[in-house]
């Protein structure tokens, strides 16, 4: 039975710019499991409604559908347990929890703000009236507010990364000596950037920047490869 | 060979305050090892001069000495592999490093903040023109600003809880069923806060307050029992 995975499409249809998408097109290359992605736009609500709510990633495996990045990764972990393991043991798996909340809740609203203008540039026609009004009525200010004070707001995303470049500068990988799911929920982050804006969010040797150029070329350039802004050090 | 804990002291000796310190009381009883604590003041860096650094906790074990709580942390689950896990795994042990890195970070900086006033008010007369002069140093402004201003810095605090409270709200502890080093990374805070403050930090229904107490009742009520200020749904 295939795997299929609705993934969030820009302009273009190769242009998958989700970051809660790439954890999980990550954890899936990290578990050998091939998929068949599904571009889909904000405004198709009813080609996922099956699923039972309105948003992607939603993955369906045998015959199963599970929507929201975190479900996928714990269904992946139980149903595949003899492939490489996403969080490596039961304490892993709790405390890749707080760090799922710290990118969901800190990180990627920094990052959202900081280059909520590039996504705007980059979302299919379909979808520019709906992510202005969602996210205009969201923040309660215009995306044109957002980019007249990027600095600020990269001001913000930078002091946010400081336990993560802490961690980084310790450990090649937040899950240690190699990644798990940990690193993806990150690494989403920066990859959703990659997809949407050149705006450099990074220096060329910060440890992040160091991690994150290992992870773009992970399962043969997986994220590395796809449609997106050249990051530096690796290559475009 | 009696295993020795240096812990920073308030004007009584029995006023343990350090979050640092309270990590390691807590993996120490996780550990099921025994301890005598020796009081220590910020003044008093020559009684720790052995330790070739001048900040507690200092562990001394089998003759050897052990400063920083992270390093005691590792040291003690590496030594005492047979005793109960405080990670519980490579991985979890890694991402445990995050949470050590944001609580230091991110955590106790904005909680500092929010009862440095507090802390003056209960340090050693030894200690007063230390802690003043090297925190105000640091923050390039007075104690009294700090106290003046406490419903911002308290704000603060507040939006900082946010990935720590939906961690907590999906589970009992951050190591998951049970608790782990992570929690007493975090736990340590909310100690150092009771041991100092009588400012209410959490409101009694907050899944965060409910985790507490339940640290606060572990081990016998270690941490209970110490010195300090009762905090809602607990015995003073």
């Amino acid at each position: 039975m295939t795997r299929v995975l609705y993934e969030l499409a820009g302009a273009e249809e190769d242009r998958r710019f989700s970051p809660y998408c790439w954890r999980v097109r990550m954890a899936l290359a990290h578990k050998g499991l091939d998929v068949d992605t599904r571009p889909w736009r904000f405004v198709e609500k009813p080609n996922i409604a099956f699923s039972g709510q309105d948003k992607v990633p939603v993955l369906i495996d045998e015959g199963r559908a599970i929507a929201d990045s975190w479900a996928i990764a714990t269904y992946l972990e139980d149903a595949y347990p003899d492939a490489p393991a996403l969080f490596g043991g039961d304490k892993a798996r709790h405390l890749a929890r707080f760090v799922n909340n710290w990118a969901d809740g800190v990180l990627q609203p920094a990052l959202l703000k900081t280059v909520i203008g590039d996504i705007f540039d980059h979302v299919h026609e379909s979808d520019r009236e709906y992510f202005r009004q969602s996210r205009e009525a969201r923040f309660g200010t215009t995306i044109e507010s957002f980019r007249n004070e990027r600095d600020r707001w990269f001001g913000e995303f930078r002091a946010v990364l400081a336990p993560l470049r802490a961690t980084l500068s310790a450990q090649p990988y937040l899950g240690g000596d190699s990644q798990n799911y940990a690193d993806y929920i990150v690494f989403g982050a920066f990859q959703f950037a990659r997809c949407i804006s050149p705006f450099p969010l990074l220096a060329a040797d910060d440890p992040i920047s160091l991690w994150r150029a290992r992870l773009l070329e992970s399962f043969d350039h997986l994220a590395g490869r796809a449609k997106g802004y050249s990051v530096p050090g690796t290559p475009s």
